[in-house]
């Protein structure tokens, strides 16, 4: 059976071919470790590095690739941004839309350390506030944290407003494009974004494993990490160069070549022409699930701009119910459950049910969304009540 | 010009033509994410990490897989057991052959929380003596960190004996691996460990960004990292269970496919064999220097049992110049410089000239010692005084 893949938002598959060519020409030729030693096989794996960083310093207009430092996904990124740069009696500004890889860091440091946290709540139509904002600004503000757009529902935080606010009153902001990478238009600086955190493995189409963050160069923060970083060895403490500061121990060479390729590959197609066809077929699938009786989608209708991710529940069955039989009977993978974001499901009201969720990639074709409404159809004319 | 390869103890290359057809596979077949999703793509990667789990316990001979976690390298799974174990006023006991990896974190939590440190220092054999151990313990242990074989000059730390030493004091004992996992016979129970770091790109033969952490199952340390977990997803704490409990975020999915596929090849190979391989090419590249005028190797005589690490000076040649002749001129690409550890070079006595270092994995033969020895050989005639 063939599988329709609608899990992209977890990890985005198939892969453009040649991020497989990249991570095996890489295995074969130089998998050596990078800039620690100066052979050949170690200098072609410093430059594959160094390639991928200036691929991404271009997709988010990032002035100096050395400002970005490789993680081995978001969630990574996200605690050292977090952890690196709040202490103990600071406050944060974030939303009841975030990902557990930001709302557990944030929550252990509030218990750990007494930072404390205030949660910005979307309005009936699921779009946030400014003024909410604004208003949860207070003298021990030190970090506004904000996922670009929603894992769970696709929405979208007004993140250039946001930067400019945080701008306006001088707090760093963090940004989580974990489901916006690659997919939708950043500017590091248009934007006034101080950290960017994005996993490699989703828009980026680069392997698992793999991710980084922006650390705007007036920021310091604790590295999560200290270690090897091959230069500076006769210190004893972390140097400050950048990337290395921030990216002790072996990097990820072979997952990082291939998240180069994936890099190359959404430049080389364009952000605005991934956007869009991710968009159609959002939109394709909205209007069919709107067609079907007793399926409920959560989220802004088609008219506002969003991110390839559907979140629906069919009326009377559980969640992962629908997951299983579409996976069983229909080989549609999908996501069914919480999707690591409670908050969001309170939010949206689905928690103690959950949701299916449905996400595109490039790869995806209208025949995906087709079979996907068929089986939805079927199933719910079966099961639902 | 072929390439010949003695930086094994960076990364081993090249690696066993089934470690890049089992992550081809995965790239292929089901690269989605393991764990956060019912699908058959999500199952299959969760079976593929499993897989891995029990490939490495059985390597190890630990009891549950499941408290085997996954990092990116040695240096976080070090990282996460040094920095999750440790508390303000802490003793901790390590020795001076460590690399930066185990001592920039202490050095940052003695400046930080006021752990204390005792190093200690091998003899002129670079032996350790256990008595010096014994000694060092103070009611206010809470930690001892031994590297199993240098990264330096591949001498081997009593390990069994003194995890009975911490055994006895009831002291929780950290193995750092990296240079001999998959090399060197490890029994987590029998040499009582209770936490084993170990990288996945050296001697498991695995692709970079693969590493691990046991944590023995009494212990409960700090997660370095806080986020989804694909479990437990409406708690806003880490839940308890293991794995979940340190592996927040994506994992490297393609890459620990890779991994399984290198700890196959090294069960299948067996450890003894591959060790006796090293052994064997480690002796004759050590006789042949020993043979060489102007030549100085560092480390114990061939009589005593080490890793396949060698490192030497040619007299009155900047060791970073010796490097790079061999890489240029012959092919031969070795290390130059600290290595990352510098209290080991100030041990053994090569702070402010470094060392040229060749390292050893099962994919060498003879022809490479001959190789490097004839250049060695040539360049001090040419340079040497």
């Amino acid at each position: 059976m063939r599988v329709v893949y609608l899990d992209n938002a977890a990890s985005t598959w198939p892969k453009p071919p040649e991020v497989k060519e990249a991570m095996n020409e890489c295995l074969d030729q130089f998998a050596a470790n990078p800039g620690r030693g100066g052979h050949q096989l170690a200098m072609r794996a410093s430059r594959a590095l160094f390639q991928t960083r200036v691929n991404l310093a271009k997709l988010f207009h990032i002035k100096n690739p050395n400002d970005m430092i490789f993680t081995s996904n978001a969630t990574s990124a996200l605690n050292q941004a977090i952890k690196g740069w709040l202490k103990a009696g600071d406050h944060v500004i974030t939303t009841t839309m975030e990902h557990n890889s930001v709302r557990r860091p944030l929550e252990f440091l509030k218990k750990e350390q007494g930072v404390s946290i205030t949660y910005i709540q979307p309005d009936q139509d699921f779009l946030f506030s400014l003024n909410d904002f604004e208003q949860a600004f207070t003298d021990q503000t030190k970090l506004v944290v904000v996922s670009h757009a929603s894992n769970l529902i696709g929405t979208l935080a007004p993140i250039k407003e946001i930067g400019e606010l945080c701008s306006r009153y001088q707090v760093p902001f963090l940004v989580d494009a974990s489901q916006s990478a690659g997919i939708m238009p950043i500017d590091v600086q248009e934007m006034n974004i101080t950290m960017l955190a994005f996993p490699g493995h989703k828009g980026l189409y680069g392997p698992q494993g793999t991710g980084g963050l922006y650390i705007d160069p007036t920021l310091d923060l604790v590295p999560l990490l200290h270690g090897g970083t091959g230069s500076h060895s006769e210190s004893i403490e972390q140097p400050m160069t950048r990337p290395d500061r921030y990216e002790s121990g072996t990097a990820n060479t072979v997952g990082i070549a291939g998240l180069g390729a994936g890099v190359e590959f959404v430049l080389r197609t364009g952000v605005e022409k991934i956007n869009q066809k991710e968009r159609k077929l959002t939109n394709a699938l909205l209007d069919g699930l709107a067609g079907i009786d007793g399926v409920k989608v959560y989220g802004p209708d088609k008219s506002v701009e969003r991110a390839g991710v559907v979140a629906f529940t069919l009326n009377g069955i559980d969640a992962s119910e629908v997951a299983f039989l579409l996976d069983q009977q229909y080989g549609i993978a999908v996501r069914a459950g919480y999707h690591c974001t409670p908050l969001g499901h309170e939010t949206i009201g689905t928690m103690g049910i959950g949701a299916v969720r449905a996400s595109f990639g490039y790869f995806n074709e209208q025949e995906d969304v087709t079979a996907l409404l068929e089986a939805v159809r079927e199933i719910q004319g079966e099961l639902g009540k």
